[in-house]
């Protein structure tokens, strides 16, 4: 089968289309026929040996949508030709509030991912694809999707009364965030250094856009277009001076969600954390109740995603170096040709 | 009346005790004799004008015990000569989560505190004194007490499993969450720069005592005599590096409290907080409802307080420069003589 593959670290060029093995699903697995895969950002760390735990040559690949091709021992469906999409999250763990670090791990790294014909996965990371979603649309949404769904509700408890700033719109986990807080109903602001990124999100629906590179006091103005002192929800991956700032212009009482940091530090003042009794809620991926929690909501919304353009496996390379530059907006979808 | 009085800003030294006319409760108020006041650095940072809305000439004290010595008009009780203790929270407002920052106050500035023979106070701040309690123990206990309780029960959401690092013994708030945390069967971590502060948080049920000073180790120490990972639960006020080491020595998904910071700002590592999902929980003393859980957990423990010493309102001055160079360990008590 067809697939692209990382033989050694040197960054998104170093992915090659190649011809491996077919797959057997195992006990308790499941062989997908994948139609659509889908980059993260993760893929292209790996390419650049930024990831823990790199074993290689691999196949890459977090998210994938297809249709069933068989399954292994003891596992009873779905049947075989059941349009489904993959949770990314493998051995997440017994505790919904925490993963067990030691034994889980995601798709892609270190066990072969979705970048291929065919994938294996064990049964319980297989779900039905919401009906209403393309392809493209499905594979978009596993692993930035878990991870707005838990930063926004199960770590932000959001709700239709919060105002919610995202900072940085534009990656995949940035815009499912947009897309599912809007329509929870709450207000959104966003921000980003790209006009068309800027406008992009108003046409999704974001109430308010601002440009952090023309205006240096971007946070003031989050502050003022949220009312009420301030957002009462971010969520926030850029870290650095951003997240600082967003402390500072949180209203009292308000949670603020950091699933990363672009910059690895913050220097942040202690004062805006106590005073106003802020949570500050670190999260990463998300449990397997999360991902149930995601599809329903998709499901329920009618939601889809936003896909930044679709390409060949054959232009793998050049797909995750513009992953690599954050020249995307949405999800950058590969087609399995 | 005799009042210990701040009429300019200049630091400790300018306590004075002075003579000024007697008070009347209004309509909703309590008179209180009071026994026994206490201080807290809130108290200090108002002599060195570190805090804001300061008005003067003033009586200082938040902390107080005594006697109930009349009522205002339209207040059912208590009688007077009921022994009682003072909730220095005033006008907290309607959300237990969260306080009015505009309408709430703390007693001793801007209205006149509990340095003196009589205090006014709102009668729902006015609660009977845990029998078991002497003056000088109830007198050491609303604020410290409360912003412990907050921190560690209504945030920190302290369970018997937890493993609980307090950064900084010595301090009211931090003798009373260790107080709090062992009666509740916490495993108890304890850090300062005193020998002589360590053994005493030792004998007060400190599981884990370790000098920041002699050993610079100290976080990994802190980390390994948790076990699991690191603590559980952490309280620190201290701020700073401090506060950015204790990200780092958590255990993954532990609740991180600050309700303070000695060194203003904290350059923090994104990475501790997203990975391991921490909860950094800001606070800064209590609700009405926190009031009355922190008196039933010290009636049902039979908890008592640390005390430092107890001084004569003649010695303010000198006791109040005793906490501006951290040289106690628990509260320095006022006695109204």
């Amino acid at each position: 089968m067809k697939a692209v593959r990382l033989n050694e670290i040197g960054g998104p060029q170093n992915l090659r289309l190649e011809t491996i093995p077919d797959l057997e699903p195992g006990a308790g697995e499941i062989l997908v026929n994948v139609k659509r895969a889908a980059f993260n950002r993760r893929d292209v760390f790996i390419t650049q040996g930024l990831y823990p735990g790199i074993s290689l040559p691999r196949t890459l690949g977090s998210d994938g949508a297809g249709v069933v091709a068989g399954v292994g021992p003891g596992v009873a469906g779905p049947a075989v030709g059941t349009p489904v999409v993959i949770d990314p999250m493998l051995n997440w763990g017994n505790d919904p509030n925490l993963w067990d670090a030691k034994a889980s791990s995601i798709l892609g790294m270190p066990h072969d991912g979705t970048f291929a014909e065919y994938v294996v996965v064990p049964a319980q990371n297989v779900h039905p694809k919401p009906a209403h979603l393309s392809d493209d649309e499905a594979a978009a949404l596993p692993l930035a999707g878990l991870t707005a769904y838990r930063a926004l509700v199960t770590r932000g408890r959001i709700t239709r009364d919060d105002v919610v700033l995202i900072t940085g719109i534009g990656g995949g986990v940035q815009t499912f965030a947009l897309l599912f807080a809007a329509y929870i109903g709450a207000r959104t602001i966003v921000t980003s250094s790209s006009d068309a990124k800027l406008a992009r999100a108003q046409a999704m629906g974001a109430d308010v856009a601002i440009n952090y590179a023309t205006s240096e006091a971007w946070a003031k103005e989050a502050r003022a277009a949220a009312g009420g002192g301030g957002p009462s929800l971010i969520i926030d991956s850029a870290g650095g001076d951003t997240f600082a700032q967003c402390l500072d212009i949180a209203r009292p009482g308000a949670r603020i969600v950091t699933y990363g940091g672009t910059s690895p530090k913050s220097n942040v003042r202690l004062f805006s954390i106590f005073w106003k009794h802020l949570d500050i809620l670190g999260t990463s991926m998300g449990s397997p109740s999360d991902f149930a929690g995601m599809l329903a909501l998709v499901a329920d919304g009618k939601l889809t995603s936003a896909i930044d353009e679709v390409v060949p496996m054959a232009d793998a390379a050049a797909a995750a170096e513009r992953l690599n530059t954050s020249a995307q907006f949405g999800k950058v979808v590969l087609a399995i040709d």
